[in-house]
């Protein structure tokens, strides 16, 4: 059985946010007892991510979160690292690591280039993992780094290890749609780090199982919404910030179609970046000529980021194995509760 | 036959934003020919909304619409006049009318009490009226304002005369709701002026009819979503204005669950007002002391504004008529074309 | 004796917002008894603004204004008509105005090509002009609008008539700075519509004047800012709308450096355009391939932008002549109060 | 000699922002060869901040700037941690150690209260201190956490150790100015992190002194701004979140008389908050009702706001002794290059 499929847009080759070119993903994962966390890394090329900066734009739909390096992205409209997932408490550590990793790629940053801006997104993975033991370092970040390739592994791995959604087992998810129009070819993808969710709102691929799972965990109706999601959008359609921000926000219609009313307790995230142009860090490099997307087209890619983004989110909840953490916590998968596999 | 039910809150006795107690709603309608349009007035309380302000704060989902207001709203956190609706080239004049209601009842404004801001929200029924006739005045929004009371007709009425949604006939919908939590009781009521979607995209109580209803239509798929919609969201909890504007946010989802993806052209604004205490216009009156809701009891009433949003919608949709318009531009009643009645 | 320079940046051949090639500004004046009103416009090049869109981008620093139209700047990222000032009471009635000229110019607003996005600024004038009164009408934006040229008048004229500033006569003043750097040149222009301030707050180029100021009008110190200023900024360096943004909050130093703290009833409001490229309204148009200024070559025209606007303050403070208005209300001419002629 | 006073109202007795009732300060300064830097705290009361959340919001005037924390400080309007400050790339160590920090007061973070919201600020300090070394620590935050008081060092301490201004030394200053108002009396201080400014710009309480240091460093007109200013801002008055958001931007106008344009390369952050009640954590406590200032009494604190923010970057400069650093770097003191004392 295969997981209900989203819209009627097709997906590229991979059904995933790689199938947009140039774009890996690594995971870092660490599981043992109580300790279940880890770190994802998407990259955005494979070249240095500092000297061609990518175009990038957010959109916080609920800003109960801990991230870093969106007040940068807000002001330039551009990523200079690779983005980084992790849990909650790990941010900072991970931070310190996107800047070793920078410096040893750039050794003028901190010198003659003053400055790098990390850029990490969290969700809370407290109620399987120990979250207070802190042990990411920034070795699992390098390793994330280091693994990252176009396939892309889904549900309790790297940052979502430890991850729940709608009282089940959550994590990564990916997926991809493909648009055209008037003869161009626009691949848009997402990544999601899901954590968010209770049961009884869980809307799957349109129908509405959240009686059902609510049912089946024995859990209160009235519990609140808890997590959060980190919600990846890249495409390759030349976008600039202003319209990666607007295409980000899409996401949480996305989000919105699974039974999330955006939450008070969730930091719900999204991120846009295009891959079709880069900007360089020097100002001697001369910067790109690029004819935007005319406004009046993006209606599609704005279809394609939610319909990508809803069917990443059903994708970390099909892939994901339960996991039994800290204090004998434990998620199951959705597919085991629910009998769909 | 009655509108399906969205979610499992229950309603007020009304199903209506005048659930929230002191709020009325009063129309304007112009039907007669090419000319098909009128204006919707949301008046939160009885009083001077001058002198004793409301509340208020807005999210722009999508910011292609041209209302007067938002940019003090913003800045101030209240409203001072009532809310109107009316279509995009009649903005200016309701806008005046509200300066000279406001200077009618307070004759100081202009004076002593240097200035008012309007509020004007607006969608484009260019399709059904001659929009470029610009035949609202003033009197249409004394009209409205005058004829304001608890009972809200819906559908092809008022600002929502002329609408379309969905490739039918939209306009005015309304909606409540009621959550209750250890011992208070809070109403959140909702009022759309619905404008807003491709056939194709509808999603009707969580059930995809917008296939079945683009194929009866006979429209293309790929037409790109038009029109806007305006999501007002009224409550009787205590929340100051930043928690108005989480409020307001919420409406986001409701809209999502319809099918909406937030289309380019589509300006889709939520403005959101509690009732549970005003603020006096001038410094010498005291302030009132209030004990506002805990951030963490937000979740029911944001479940409430998606709720009540959706409802509206379904509403307006479901009690719109049909209307045929300019150049012989018809819209269809949604309950007609699908045979739901 | 001239006006004192601001800063050590040279101007355009005119001082003014006209130095940005293809910008003309045009005023329509009323003045006669209690009637101290008017409109002034900004065109931003000679040809039709709805077809050839022009990128843009605003800075709210006080919110307490009552524009109409940047909610969709925000969103869009261009301005689609020309800029117009005019009283608090009459935005509404420029706006319709607006949309007539947009309509009369390109017949298919409203039909085919579904709506336009009038922007209109204002500030109060209410102390030398009955704005109760409301008198403005399309007539005059037509009037201002077919006046526009190159050459500036400035002071107690246009939108500029009735307004006050520092306890004087304020209105409308204009300047421009060219930058040179790495073989580029360009200008950047101001326009301001001066209704701000306090007099004892008054820092005339550098120099504390408002103590004496106050001294000599015998005012009270504690009187609280009333008044807004609009800034208009433009450039012909190539910039995106988020870099627009950038610039645009730079008016905030200039205007800083005058003596204001952004006074609470102060609606105080920047919005900043290029003209070195425009955005075709049609998607079968091809979009211009620019590319844009790089990010750290932005520094000598936010300086620029601070001193144009400090020094278009100076003019509309120098050039302003004294006024008798409603009640026999008066502003003085600051030139004839601290005797600087 | 002392430093030049900013304005005219009067200053609370230590002209810091102790002297807001319940605030302390605490610094850590690193001072060895090529390491020069450090951490500084301000604690916004003596208490548990995690369980008495304060009311905060800030500005961002420009985002050139790697914060952690303003995410949610946007969203839910409150601190609910001290406020550090430090180099660029020991952000993410400091957070890293304010968790700890928070777990050790409250366990249940992470566990029963899943979560908690760092808050940690920088400026880039690379010219004087060997920044690539990131050799700050916990411990170092948990230094200047625990020796926080009343008495404020300023100039080349704590954070401020390596950072330079205008092209001097700069580093931490803080003020304070009292109002009162028809029998209310509030306090505002602020304390500032400042390392902006190019020598040409300077205006040194009203003087412009930038030609003369300048010429004095025999530096390049041309240079760029670089480096960044971190402004807090504290006040007794009861204001909520969009109150403070209001007050923090008003930094801004004092930022922009000391000559600053908010250069592209500088990160000018300020961040607002109320010591006049406090938020409890859990939703079983009972809000505080507070009356909130009318928002037409906010002028005299804005001025103070303004004030206060010159003054502490006056003070900065003023206190700021010379600093040898990494590779022979050295940053005298202004007012031995001035010869101002």
């Amino acid at each position: 059985m295969t997981a209900p499929y989203i819209g009627h847009l097709p997906t590229g080759p991979r059904d995933a946010i790689t199938d947009v070119a140039g774009v890996t993903v690594g995971h870092c994962t660490l599981a043992h007892d109580a300790c279940q966390t880890g770190v994802t890394v998407v990259r955005p090329h494979a070249g240095n991510v500092y000297t061609d900066k990518v175009p990038a734009a957010a959109s916080v739909l609920n800003g109960f979160g801990k991230s870093i390096g969106l007040v940068q992205v807000d002001e330039l409209g551009v990523l200079e690292t690779p983005i980084a997932l992790t849990n909650t408490f790990s941010v900072g550590a991970v931070a310190q690591a996107q800047i070793r990793s920078a410096i040893a790629d750039n050794p003028e940053i901190g010198r003659a280039w003053p400055t790098v801006n990390p850029l990490v997104f969290e969700c809370n993975d407290g109620y399987l993992n120990d979250i207070q033991a802190m042990v990411v370092a920034g070795d699992h970040y390098a390793r994330a780094l280091n693994g990252a390739g176009v396939a892309v592994a889904q549900g309790a791995i790297g940052a979502g290890r430890g991850m729940s959604s709608f009282g089940v087992k959550g994590g990564i998810g990916t997926a991809s749609r493909v648009v055209e129009h008037e003869g161009a070819r626009y691949t848009v993808g997402a990544l999601v780090l899901s954590n968010f969710g209770t049961p009884e709102s869980l809307v799957l691929a349109g129908q509405h199982v959240g009686t059902e799972l609510a049912s089946r965990l024995a859990q209160t109706l009235a519990a609140p919404e808890k997590g959060s999601i980190i919600m990846i959008v890249a495409t390759d359609a030349p976008l600039d910030a202003r319209q990666l921000r607007r295409l980000s926000l899409r996401a949480g219609a996305g989000l919105a179609r699974t039974g999330s009313v955006y939450g008070h307790g969730s930091g719900d995230i999204a991120l846009a970046f295009s891959t079709a142009y880069t900007v360089p860090h020097g100002a001697a490099s001369a910067m790109p000529a690029v004819a935007m997307l005319h406004e009046a087209r993006l209606d599609p890619l704005f279809r394609a980021a939610a319909d990508s983004v809803e069917q990443a989110i059903v994708h970390a909840l099909w892939h994901a194995e339960a996991v039994i953490g800290r204090d004998g916590h434990r998620r199951e998968s959705l597919r085991d509760v629910l009998k769909l596999s």
